[in-house]
C-alpha cells in the first residue's frame, strides 16, 4: 500500500482495477487518487466471472467516474479502455518538453562537458548528458562532446563560438574559465531542474543558502540509487563546498530513490539532484511537499554554482530565473 | 536446460552451483563445460544442511575441477568463491577493447554521424552511439555529434578536417559524399564487426555476396529482441540492397535475439548485426557454428557497404581488413 501512495505522486492517470467486489480497500485508493486530483478509470476486469453491481456502477458514475468493463482473458473491453486512457491522460503527460531546444537555433552548435568520473557506467554515458545530446540532435543543431581537460582544445577547433556550453556541474569553475564571457553557459543540472523541476522555485532555493549557519540542517536527496563511490557528488562534494561558503559545519541527511521523506520539518533546506531518473510529476509533487511544509528547495547545479560564486553566469541563458534570483 | 546451454556461449567462466547432491544432472552439464573449455568452478552451497559427500570432492578435485563449499545464507565461502572468480576468468574477459582507440590520437576530432529514424528510443540514443561516444572521451578525444543532414554544415564549422568520420550505415552514401576523399570514414557496424566478431573473417564473408544468384538463401540474423518498425534495416533495407546487387530475388530469414539455429545447412551466406547487445565469446561462438558448418558470415554494414559499392573506402582505417578483401 505504501509502495501504491509513493506511486501516485508519480502518476498521470490512475486505473483502479478490481474484479466485480468493491469494498473499503477500493474505497480508501479512490479517495486518496481524488485527494491528489488524478483522472482516474476505474476498471471491472474479469466481468466474465465477476459481473458488476449495475447500481455500484451507476453510483460510481454519478461521481464522475469513468468506469470500463474488461475481461483481459478474451480481451473483450481493452480497446475501450485504451480509448478512455486517451481522451483522459492530461495533455502534458505526452508532450516531452525540450532540455535545450529553446535555446538553441537550427545548426548552432552545442558543447557538452563530460568528466568521466568513477560513477559513470564503464563504456556508457549517464541519463541526462545521452537525453541531452539526443535534443540537440532532434532539434537539428550539432553537438560536440569534451571531457573537461579538452575543452579549451575543442574550442580552438571551431571556427565560430558555439551557441552554447553545458557541463557537469563538478566542472563549473575550469568551464566558466575556458569559455569566453560572450558564450552562454549552464549545466546539465540545471538544465534538468527546468525541465523536471521548476527553475525559479529553486533558484529562490538557492538564495537561503546566505542563510545557513553552522549547524543548520540540510537534506540532499537522490532520485536514483546509484552506488556511492569515491568523491561522490552528494555525499562528498556538495557538503564539502557548502560547509567552506557557510564557514562552518552543517547537519546533513541523505536520502535516495523513492525514500523522501514525509516529514520535512526541521530541515532548513533540501537539495534535490537532477532527478534524471524520475518524471517531472514525482519531481513537482517533492517540490509541493517541500512548500508545504516550509522548507526551501533548490538542486545540485544551482547549489554548486552559488557556493562556487558563479550563479548569475549559470543563470544567463534564463531570463526569467535571473530576473527571480534578483527580486529574492 | 535449453538456455543454459545457449548461455555457455556466452560465458567466460561457469559456476556450478548445486546443494550437496551430484547427479545426472549435474554430471551431463559438467560435460557440456568441459567440451566447450569452459573454466568451471563446482559451488556445493547450502554447506549447513547438505554436506558434500567427501569423496565425491576429491573425485572432483582429481579431474582438476576446482570446488568451494559456501552457505549463501550466511556468507561462508563466500570470499573464498570471489577469489576463486579471480583467478580463474580468463584476462581477455576483463580487458574492454577499444573501438576507436587505436585510430585516433589524443585531441584529435570524431564525427559521429546518427540519423535517428523511427527504431532510435525516445530521448534516447542506440547502444552503439554510446559506446562510442564513450571510446573517444576515453581516448581524450572530441565527439561531434549530428544528424546526417548537417554532416556538411558540422563540417564547415571545423578549422581542420576530423580525423575520422563514423556514420549509421544507412546514411553511408550521402556520408561518402559529403567526406572529403582523405578523411578516414568507417560505419559504427564496421567498428562493431572488429569490437565483436573478426572484420578479415565478415570481410571475407562479404566477399560472397558476389557468388550469390538469385534463388540464394541469406540468414539475417539480429542480436537484440527489438520491435521490428517501419523500414526495418535487416528485414527491408538490406534486403532490397541485396535484390538490387544481385539481380533477382534471394529467400530470407530471419532471427532475432538468441533464436541463432543450431543447423545452418542450406544457407549460403549469414549476415549479422552489429551485436551491440551480445558480448565478444557469443558471437565467436557465433562465427564458429558458421564456419563449422561451411558458411560464411558477414555483418550488417559490411554488406551494406559493399552492395553500395563503398566496400573499398569503408576499409580504409584498417589495414588487415583491406588486404584480406584484396587477397580474398
Amino acid at each position: 500500500v505504501q509502495r501504491s501512495l509513493q506511486a501516485m505522486d508519480s502518476c498521470d492517470l490512475a486505473l483502479l482495477v478490481c474484479a466485480g467486489g468493491w469494498d473499503g480497500h477500493e474505497k480508501r485508493l479512490l479517495q486518496q487518487l481524488l485527494d491528489r486530483q488524478l483522472p482516474t478509470i476505474v476498471v471491472f476486469n474479469k466481468s466474465d466471472c465477476c459481473p458488476v453491481d449495475p447500481q455500484k456502477r451507476r453510483q460510481l458514475q454519478k461521481q464522475g467516474l469513468n468506469v470500463v468493463e474488461t475481461n483481459a482473458l478474451n480481451r473483450r473491453g481493452i480497446d475501450q479502455l485504451k480509448e478512455k486512457i486517451r481522451q483522459l491522460a492530461p495533455p502534458s503527460s505526452l508532450i516531452h518538453p525540450t532540455i535545450v531546444g529553446d535555446l538553441i537555433q537550427p545548426g548552432q552548435l552545442v558543447v557538452l562537458v563530460t568528466p568521466i568520473d568513477l560513477e559513470a557506467p564503464t563504456g556508457r554515458l549517464i541519463l541526462p548528458q545521452v537525453q541531452t545530446i539526443r535534443d540537440v540532435l532532434d532539434n537539428d543543431a550539432l553537438c560536440l562532446m569534451v571531457k573537461e581537460r579538452e575543452l579549451r582544445l575543442a574550442l580552438d577547433q571551431l571556427r565560430h563560438p558555439p551557441a552554447l556550453v553545458v557541463t557537469d556541474s563538478q566542472a563549473f569553475l575550469k568551464v566558466a574559465a575556458d569559455v569566453p564571457e560572450q558564450v552562454a553557459m549552464t549545466s546539465f543540472s540545471i538544465l534538468f531542474a527546468r525541465l523536471k523541476g521548476d527553475l525559479c522555485t529553486f533558484v529562490r532555493g538557492a538564495r537561503t543558502i546566505d542563510q545557513l549557519r553552522p549547524g543548520s540542517r540540510v537534506l540532499v536527496a537522490e532520485a536514483c540509487s546509484h552506488h556511492v563511490v569515491g568523491d561522490d557528488i552528494g555525499r562528498v562534494k556538495i557538503p564539502r563546498w557548502l560547509r567552506q561558503y557557510v564557514g562552518g559545519p552543517l547537519q546533513f541527511s541523505h536520502v535516495q530513490g523513492q525514500d523522501f521523506p514525509e516529514d520535512l520539518s526541521g530541515f532548513d533546506l533540501v537539495i534535490h539532484c537532477g532527478a534524471c531518473t524520475i518524471n517531472r510529476r514525482q519531481m513537482h509533487s517533492r517540490i509541493a511537499r517541500c512548500q508545504r511544509a516550509g522548507v526551501p528547495i533548490t538542486n545540485y547545479g544551482l547549489t554548486i554554482a552559488y557556493s562556487l560564486g558563479i550563479f548569475e553566469r549559470a543563470l544567463q541563458p534564463f531570463p526569467d530565473a535571473l530576473a527571480a534570483y534578483r527580486q529574492s
